[in-house]
């Protein structure tokens, strides 16, 4: 079993609007489109630890998506300002745990957690770098 | 607690082409791009039920996703065909779960679940109409 | 002919960071994502007039896109952080053009035009409302 | 100036059905939805001649967007079946362009027209490949 490492579980919060082009014919937010709100909540709570998720990309090291969930509890709207929570739950040696939390105001609007995996170019998983695991322990 | 009605579990399979746009900067299908391709996957299976999703939605009533799981194992690239595996694999009296396995040729690429509620225009939860449940016990 | 109000051509601009799932597998940002930028645009420039877009779609009026056109010059990329210089062009009784022009720092990346048409909630085209014309004449 | 190779204009046409998450609060198929349809038309119209895009895009050669244009004539909703009418319209040494026209019926909804530029893995403007031109002058 791979190694875990204790996070702080540190969160960082977003804060953004929907756009129009997120809404369905049901007058709500997509419920697909919540998953690349959580996608920019964890590039931003590296952003806060100075590490652009850009420059792994570019020394070819990915974390790809292995696993996700959700649970909706209501829905959002064009133009709600949002705060996503994001945090970090659990580190391995090749994979990563990120849980979320969607509120506008005092409301939760989902939650829902994605297991990464670190990858390379080819899509091989690789054990996360020292770099990585540095973000990662702050 | 709602009353499960077992399903013959019944699956249909709807083939269909990764799109250009539907890719990201890996090479690979975006992740959050499955959920749309599951929709479609329910759509068409009550279509082969000679149900239509648009006419439920015209009378006001809507299976809202209120939860979702996936597992990735394998990426989708541009242009594959893939064969998505549509189950119904419960009805209760205000929601039912489809499964889904997404297929290129042998390969499951990922697996997944929706749980959708019954919902009116307002969002309520709203019991199936029985039009549904005819629908899903076949 | 539908009367034509000069406008001042004011400008507003919104700075914003590209989305990972924006991108495709060029690596670049897929050329229809451009177009939810625009649109985020124009919804930021009536905001800074206090207006929210979403009232007037509570009020049951739209602006239709009936027109749209796109040079791109040079491609965006993940986490780049943008700029968006969006120009209120001209107004009609019916209808109006916004322009938009996309920079990373000095580079323009693209420049764009929307022709909105004004239409209520089933589609029929209708005079902008005082409202509105109040808005796009500041 | 570039040559210019007059083409047949052939036309090739593709249905398919609107998926539920390309509407937006309007009811309606998203304005930018339309361009990832005019791109699965011209990857259709290749296929149609024995080009896969993908075979291209493997050996380092894209065709960019350089420029679109559309107008919208009347909407497309959920779940209607759609017919784009894809045409080569010119084709020059360094560039190609194709015109849409997408059809509900008897009924256009749309029509539009996307330039696209030869363009290498790193961007640069790249002649079109004698494969690419034996393709396009059929």
């Amino acid at each position: 079993v791979a190694p875990l490492t204790k996070t702080a579980g540190v969160v960082s919060v977003l804060e953004f609007r929907v756009r129009f082009c997120e809404t369905d014919l049901m007058g709500i937010v997509h419920h697909a489109n919540y998953l690349p709100y959580f996608e920019m909540g964890r590039v931003e709570w590296l952003r806060e630890r100075s590490v652009t998720y850009a420059a792994w990309a570019e020394q070819g090291l990915h974390l790809a998506v292995a696993e996700v969930s959700l649970r909706y509890k209501a829905p959002a709207k064009f133009d709600d300002l949002l705060a996503l929570h994001t945090c970090l739950a659990e580190v391995r040696s090749h994979s990563l745990k990120f849980t979320y939390r969607l509120m506008r105001g005092e409301k939760l609007l989902n939650e829902g957690m994605t297991l990464l995996a670190c990858v390379n170019n080819t899509g091989a998983l690789t054990r996360l770098s020292s770099d990585m695991l540095q973000a990662f322990k702050m």
